[in-house]
Formats: C-alpha cells, structure tokens, sequence
C-alpha cells in the first residue's frame, strides 16, 4: 500500500506527468499480463493508502525482484510505501489432513516415523498437483478488492491451538459452508503468513459489488470458529484500476473497468 | 479527516490563498448541493485533524471519485490525510429480521434454502424501498458533529456474538429506547463497516448543541449491552462550516452557521 | 500539546524571533486574563511536547475560535499540534443524584416520565446555579500542572457500568475523601470527556509542589475505585509560564512565576 | 533520548562540526560535573535513538532548565527528541511503613487522623534525612545504563494493589533480595513516577559488564512480584560517554571510558 | 532495518552513486568477513524497510562500533533506520540446568550459598567452553533469514513464569523436538534480550527455501509451550544480498547468492 504525494505531483508540468506515468503504465501493464505470476493495481479508500499493488508470484525472490522493478519507477518518487502483507497461498485442508492422518494410525504407522513422514509427503505432492490452479491462482478481474489479516486466538480458555484436530475441522467446515453460500459472488484467495508477516493469515476477497464483502463477513462473524476464535487486523477496500488507465486515476479521474 | 499546515498556507500571498480557497469553495460547495449523494466541511476540535470532510455517496466508485475530485484541489496541498472511516449506513432490524426468521421456521422452510434465499430477499427488498429515505439519508444541518468507531465484544466469556439473536435483540432494543429519549436533539446516523474498514460499527450523532452528545454516550453506557459487549474507538467533534464560509475558516475565524 | 522546532527558530535573526515572540505575548496575553474563559501556557517537562495551552471557554464555538486565534500565530510556524485533550468541567454528583433518585421513586415517580424528567431538569437546573463557581472555574495561578486522563474499567469481570448506582456512590465517595486530604496543596478540576474525546475523562492537578501529584495519585491507586477499576492514559507534567514571559523561555531560560 | 541526523551533520564542514561539538562538550561537561544534581550523556544501542541523556536534579524547575539549555544547544539542530522519561528517585519503604503503621495502630491512633499523619510525616523526615545519599545519589560512573518503565498489574484477578500491605511487603523482600545478590556488579536507581509519567516506576540499572542486566533480570522474573505482577515498557541500553568525547563520537568513534 | 530512500537515491548521478555504493561495498565487505565477529545484508520483503544488518559481535561495545561505522557511510545519508532488535546468543540450557540443580540439592547444598553459586559458576563455565562454538555462531550462508521477537506469557492463568522448573523442561524438549526434525533443512540462532529489549527472546531463522519458515513455525505452533504461552512480535524476511552486490540491489536488481 503506497500513499501518493498529490502536491509534490503537482509541481511537475502536465509532459512531466505524461512521462511518469507512462512509464509506470508500462512497466506495470507488463507485470500485470503473467498469468499465476501477476501483478494487479488498486485504488485504495481512505486515508491508508491511495494506491494497492498485488503481487502474485511464485517465489519470494520474484516477489522481491516485482517491488525493485516497481521502486525503480519514477512514479516511486511520489509514493510512500504505507503498509504491506507477505503471505503464501494456502488450502483449506482440514478434511483431507484427517482423513490421511486416521488412514495412517489405522495402519499403525507412527506420527513423524520415516514411514508417516514419507506417506504424508507423497499425499502433499498428489494434492499439490492436484490442486494446481489454486494454488497458483490468478487475480480476479472484479472491481473490488477487500483484503484483511487476521488470527486465530489463543487466549486463556479459547485457544484454537490447543482444540483437537477433528473440532477445528469440524468448525473450520462449517466456516467454509457459509463462504460456499456467496460462491457466486465473491472470489476469495486465502494465504498464510505464520513466519512471514504479523497475522497469521490474509485473505483477499474479490468482487463486482462490495456490499458483498460486508453481508460474507458479518455472516462468518456469527460462526463459531469465528465468532470465538477471530482476531482481525486493518481492513482495505480497493477500486482495481487496469494499468494502462494509471495516468487517468492520477489525473484525478477514478477509470472505469473494461468489460 | 485532514490536517492543515497553517505555516505553508501562510507562505503564499493574500491573492494566492484567495484563489486557492476560492476553488476549494466552489468545488465542495457543489458537493454540498447533493441531497442524499452530498459532502460536509467539519472544523475539528483539538489536535485529531483540522478538517473533517464527510461524504454521502450511493456507491464506493462514487465515493472514491468524490475522494480524488477533493485530492485534486490546490487546497489538498496544505491538507495531509490523517484519518478516515469506510462504512455503509445500516438499520437496526432486529425486530424485524427476528420476526421474518420465527415466521420462516413456523412455515416449516429450512434455514439457507433457496426458499429460505427468497423470502429472505423478499423481505429485504421490501425495507429498501419503504426505508429509502433512512439508508440514503440526507446530511443533518445541525452545528456540531460527533463521530466514533465501536465494536461489540468478542472476549472469552462476554461474546456478543455468541449470544442468541433473541437476546440480541432484547438487548438493542433496550439500547435503542435510550437513544429515542434523544430524538429531538440528537440525529443519529449509524453505519455498518464490517469488511470495510477497522471498527465493526461507525456512529455519526448530528446536534446544535454538542453536549447532547455526552449526556446521550453517557446514558446509554449503562445499558447492558454498552456495558458488557461495547468497544470504542476514537472520538472526533467537529463545527459544521459552510463549504462557502471556508475561506473565512481559513483566513483564522470561526464562521456561523446560516440559520 | 505543542512540539517547538527549536532548530527551525534559530533560523530567525534575533529581530524577527522577538517580533515573533511579542506577537505571541500580546494575544495569549490577553487570553489569559479572562477569569471563567482564560488560557494558560505550560512548559511541558519530556519529549511529549514542548508547550502545553490550557484553554477554558464556556462552549466549544468559544474553543475552537481560541484554537484558530493561536494557528493564526507566527509562533505557530514553529509549534507542531502533538496532542489535546476535549472534555467538560463535570462535578462528583453522586450523592445528590442517588438521593434525588430514591426520593422520586419514594413518590411513585416513574423513571424516565415526563414528570420525572421535569423533576431532573429542575434538580440539574438548581445545581448549575449554585455550583455555578465549580463548573466555571478559573485557572488556578499554581507553578504545577499535571493532566491525565483516565477511563473506568469495563472488563469481564470488573465493570464499573454494570455495579449499582449505590455501590458506585459508596466507592466515589471514599475515593473523594483521599483528594479531600489533600485539598490545601492540589486543586482538581475534573472534567467529563464521553463523547468529546478518546478516554472518559481527564484530570487537571494543579500544585506549586509537584511531588504533590505523586503522593496524591499513589495514595488514590489504592482505593477501591481506582485499585479495580481505574485505566490511565498518559500523563503530562508542566510548569506555568505567565503569557508574557514566553519569550524568555523561547530565548531557552524557564522564567519565574511572579507571586 | 535523541535520535540524531547524521545525514544533516555531514553537510557541516569539518570545521562547524568542531564548533558544534565543542560547545555541546563544554556546556554537557559542565552539566556532568555537578554530585548529586548532575547529567551524564549515553550512546544507545539499536534504532529507539543515538543518544540518551540522564539529568538528575532537586526539582522539576531544575530539570526544566537542563533541557531548555541542551536544547538551546547548536547540536540540538541536529537531534529530535524520541522519548523521555519523568520521574523522583524513591525508596522501598515497605518494611519501615509496614513497622510504624503497625506500631501508630497498636499506640491506639487512627488512621489519618492529625496524630497519625504528625507522626508519619515525623518519620517521613527521618528517613529523609537519614537516607539522603540514596535519596539524592550520584550517577554511576559504570560503563552501560539499562532503563526501563515498569508496572505493577492491575487486572482481575492479579491485581498488587488489592493485596495486603503486609503482603506486598512479602513479594518485595524476596524480590529486593535477589537485587542484593547483584549488589557488587549492578548499581540499582528506582524511581517512581506515578503522576509524572506513562508507567508507574523507572528504573535505572548500571554496570560494567551488560550481560549482568539479563541475568539479574531473568532471574527476578521467577519471583512472585515479577512473574505475576510486573508489566515492563521498553528496554534502553546505553555506553556512557564522557561529555568531552562527545566530538569523538560524532566523528563515528565510540570513545573508552577514562579509569 | 533500514528504510531506503530511492527518491534521493535518484537524484544523484550514475558516477556518485557508483562512489556511494563502493564505500558501502568495501565498508560492509569486511565487515562480512569476520568469522564469529560478522555482518550480513538482507534485502527485506514489504514496507517494514529496504535492507537488515545483521550484526553478531562479541561485546555491546564492539556492536555499537559496527553501528558507528555503518552510520559514517554516505550510504547512511539515505537509510532510515526504523527498527532494531538487541540481544545475545543463548543456549537452551534446561536438561542441564535441571540436572545440575538436583544433584546439588541432592549433595544438600543450600540454594544461592557460596558453595552452590560456586558450583553453577563452574558448570556454566565448562558449558561454556563446551558449547563455544554454539554461543559464537557464524552467520549462516543461506539465502533466506526469517527474524521475530517473542516472549512467554504472564497472563493471570496461563504464566509460564510460576510454572515449576521441571513442566518448562518438559515443554521445551518437546518444543524442541519440533526443531530438530527441521534441523537439515533451517539453521536456528536462539537468542535471549531480556534486559536489551522489548521482548525477551528473538530468533533467527536461516534457509535457502522460505517456505520451510512457515512449515516449522506453523506445526510449533500446536505444542504446548508455543499454543499456551507464545506471544509474537513482528516477522522480518529477508533474502541475503553479499556486500559486494549491493550496487548491484541499489540499481534495483535482485543480486543471486554466489553458490
């Protein structure tokens, strides 16, 4: 999230501008026709930032080679990074992770023995293939981005890390009814950031009509894995600006999207 | 909400500032013109902001131009955003929505079924269009403007959420008695922002005399759900200034409100 | 809450710094001779400001006007805003209310009629004529200001909202009794802030010895109401400077208080 | 604490950075050489700031004028204040307060009354007396500072200032005893600073060899009074450096302390 | 952590950022050769800064030199630093600890005696020697460092601090028997900072595939000593960039890991 200095922009003449910003429509207009390595451009709402980048990429030195070529703008000179979020694609796998983990015992192989650790590799690798295109998604075309961190509790009494396995995929299953309820509506990609960022997770949400973001979250709130277990970070909500349209936003006009 | 540097403003000339003010006041004086799509120029108290501007808009596209129509003024180069709240104007439906449920289940239809979805549609629809006027509300002509982020508790025991929705209703109706003792001096506008933006909940109170603020606040702190499931964030009061008066605001005066 | 730019200031040739100064000294001059609508400077002790204004007025029109008199200062060009604090003076009235209460119910008043609202608004009305000097106060001319404000505790257990009108007089009552002891070395002005600002309420000591404070506060942290209930936000120690002497401490001596 | 500019400092030429530094060393090694009412200067380690300076003083007024002179300094130009902290050097009485309480209630004498605050005021002015070098005491001359606030917790149920005094005494002589066993390599200062400042009490801990800070520390955590009552601020460590090498360390040299 | 300033960066020449970046390169390049005594860069990942010193020294002294001698760079005219963490390398000493403490006990030697701090003397001192190479660790050669602060809990409940000696000696070896199934894969440095910051430990996590950070923290996430009574600050990611390829990442461009 980059906050944008509107009156040092401003002081260059309109050819300066037409300049810049061509440049950065260019540089990111590239970055944003990868496939599952793309990159997508928002403006943001509030006060917490005036511009988003989403970085989808496959490696975390892509990732840091995707914010160089940005800082190496000269858009960058008028943008102030605010805020950021470093997470991986993750899979709910609660359902299948117990089935495997119960196949195993009931073969009387032993957690972490060479064995159990082989079997669990190879289901790893048969769902990771499996899963492809989940796990290397592209960035929806919506209009709308909803993005937050959040965390599960670990208080005193309500610890999530300390509930069997087969409770939290029985509550992380009824979460994931409610989320298959708006499937219609909203895209959501779902990314874990334990040892990378401050939350444990982010998640992005996508959609033509915001208002959709608030109905999936209050919905979810009442939930028991939520209702109990949820910590939540910042909210951001972002218009998706396509790249060639940059100069436009930054002229003071919010583009439309393409259809 | 903006900060002003005075010490930049004052490094321009008389004519210069005349000019700057002068687009700024034409500019947002068309905003203000809107009836329930409007804007509203705020002189906050103390070190929080110095301005506060507030937008009524039916849609965040709408919202989000409004924001760069305002960033495109001169005056936005004295301006450092420092604060803001995303949120959707929300009815309290408790009442309703619990009736529409019993009635529902008294039917024998099942929660989430597509009969359910439609009835449930139905009936929303139906209070679009007869509350119309209260979930596109036009802004109050009071002076004073109080404005608070809150949220309801989530703690190990005291969980407003895990509350059932009968007890919740029982609870704000209680609540909302209190507020209605304030009708005549206080217009409450409040806003749901879940998903949107850091707080669950914004509260907008409208009055011509600001103490009404602190003897409404201080009332309802003693009903239960105030008092057991309420979080607050910050509060911000603000004196209603005419978009045409902002000159004269800026020039160091305080102007008084047409009556 | 002020931080000065002492660097920014040393800019100045000597000429301009005292014309700036006197400028200053002439308007907080005449700010500070009001009696129930004076100001009063303080030179902040820390790194949490350099000055710190003390502004009573009798509305917040009245404050704001005093808060824009002061950015129209040249001095202004050298203070940044760092903090504030927005609240109203507010009198311990837990005792006339708890028995103007029972006596309404002891006369089968209904609470919240319209003839008990009446018998309130009298009651209140009574009381702001004869306390008229407490909620009006004039600035006491003490060398020692200490600010802090505090909220009372809404925990799961603990909350101060949810205990009896009479066990909250009883606690009230033997907290006052311990700033009673102290009333001939500490002048407290409590003031109300619910509504206005981020904490409940804010507290002005005022004392020619700060130990004072100390002693006060300690002995305070150990009855009932301060022990369970009490949360503190940030406290601000200052030392008065007579409005004319601003120069001089702007020149970088602490000026004495003329007795 | 100061972070200091080292950017603006280069653009100095060598020969203002002598000017500069030399005043500094002049009027700080002034400052230093005061007893019981000195200041003493600290390279800090890490990003919370480049230097720290320790000012004990007699009164607040005289702290005042320390800063203002230190501000009033030309290297000040290059130095923002980060943090600060107010607070009065105090003793652990409990066992003296404990003896007389204990004796005043056995002679028959109550509580507050005239009597007993003659009495206690009376021993308040021996020990006073009889403690004014721990009262008054000069800085260290040892290598390293460690400085961190500190609380006593308050919360529901672990709450130190609902315990009894007798109690408190308990915790605090086991807690004071594991300090004595320190006592040759850390030189302790604990100052108090409720009323002055943002955590209860301050203390100051020196000594040649750091690693000695972690071990008294971590050991005291596993006493009663620490492990379930003590809230900690930030930690601070610094190098002292004598005021007439202040120049050697601007010049990126860290000088030795003379034996 | 350091924020880089690329706007400034910008507006030297090609030539004089060649000269800055060479002084950094040679500078840092010694510095990077120590053995136990060395420096690393790091490129971070998001907004938290640019690059990551990190710097094992074997004195405060020797590392507030290293300080010193990186804020003397030209390089420095365009870093910010906005973060820092201090502490020592510290091993997990439990199994011994606890057998050392019962064999004591057992001999009948009197806790904290001559003869028992004697005897710990002596031990820590053979530990010492024993495990030098484990208490002055070389940085690692990996390409990824994942850098968090925690700290255990002291919650009313759940306060790892009361428990006896032998529970945290059970849950550390489980919690470390997590590690060390990960031990061909991540290189831990476990250091302690109580007394040198704001938490009380913090790790370094050294890998060539990142995603083996979240792998390792995620399952310790469910022992009990990590479920129970973990707090965590932020996490810092960072891919090694050598000394002599910074020019290379100041051009903007990810430099490889020499291999």
């Amino acid at each position: 999230m980059l906050r944008f200095d509107w009156a040092r922009w401003r002081t260059l003449t309109a050819g300066e501008r037409n300049t810049v910003a061509q440049e950065a429509e260019s540089v990111l207009g590239k970055l944003e026709q990868g496939k599952t390595s793309a990159s997508a451009i928002f403006s943001l709402l509030g006060h917490k930032g005036d511009l988003m980048l989403l970085h989808y990429r496959a490696s975390f030195a892509e990732l840091k080679s995707a914010e160089l070529q940005v800082a190496a703008l000269r858009l960058w000179d008028f943008a102030a990074p605010v805020n950021s979020y470093l997470s991986v694609v993750e899979l709910g796998l609660y359902d299948s992770s117990v089935k495997t983990y119960q196949e195993l015992v009931a073969r009387g192989i032993a957690p972490h023995s060479p064995e159990w650790q082989g079997e669990i590799h190879a289901v790893l690798e048969r769902q990771r293939e499996a899963m492809r295109t989940r796990l290397y998604p592209e960035i929806p075309p919506s209009r709308y981005l909803c993005f937050y961190p959040m965390d599960r509790k670990r208080d005193e009494n309500k610890n999530f890390y300390t509930l069997p396995i087969e409770e939290r995929q029985r509550q992380m299953h009824d979460h994931g009814m409610v989320g298959r309820r708006y499937a219609g509506e909203v895209k959501q990609v779902i990314t874990g950031s334990i040892g990378f960022d401050d939350w444990e997770w982010g998640v992005d949400l996508f959609a033509d009509d915001p208002l959709v973001f608030k109905k999936l979250i209050y919905e979810m709130r009442f939930d028991q894995v939520s209702a109990e277990y949820a910590l939540f970070g910042s909210f951001f909500v972002g218009v998706r600006v396509p790249a060639m349209k940059l100069g436009e936003l930054l002229s003071g006009k919010l583009p439309a999207l393409p259809r």
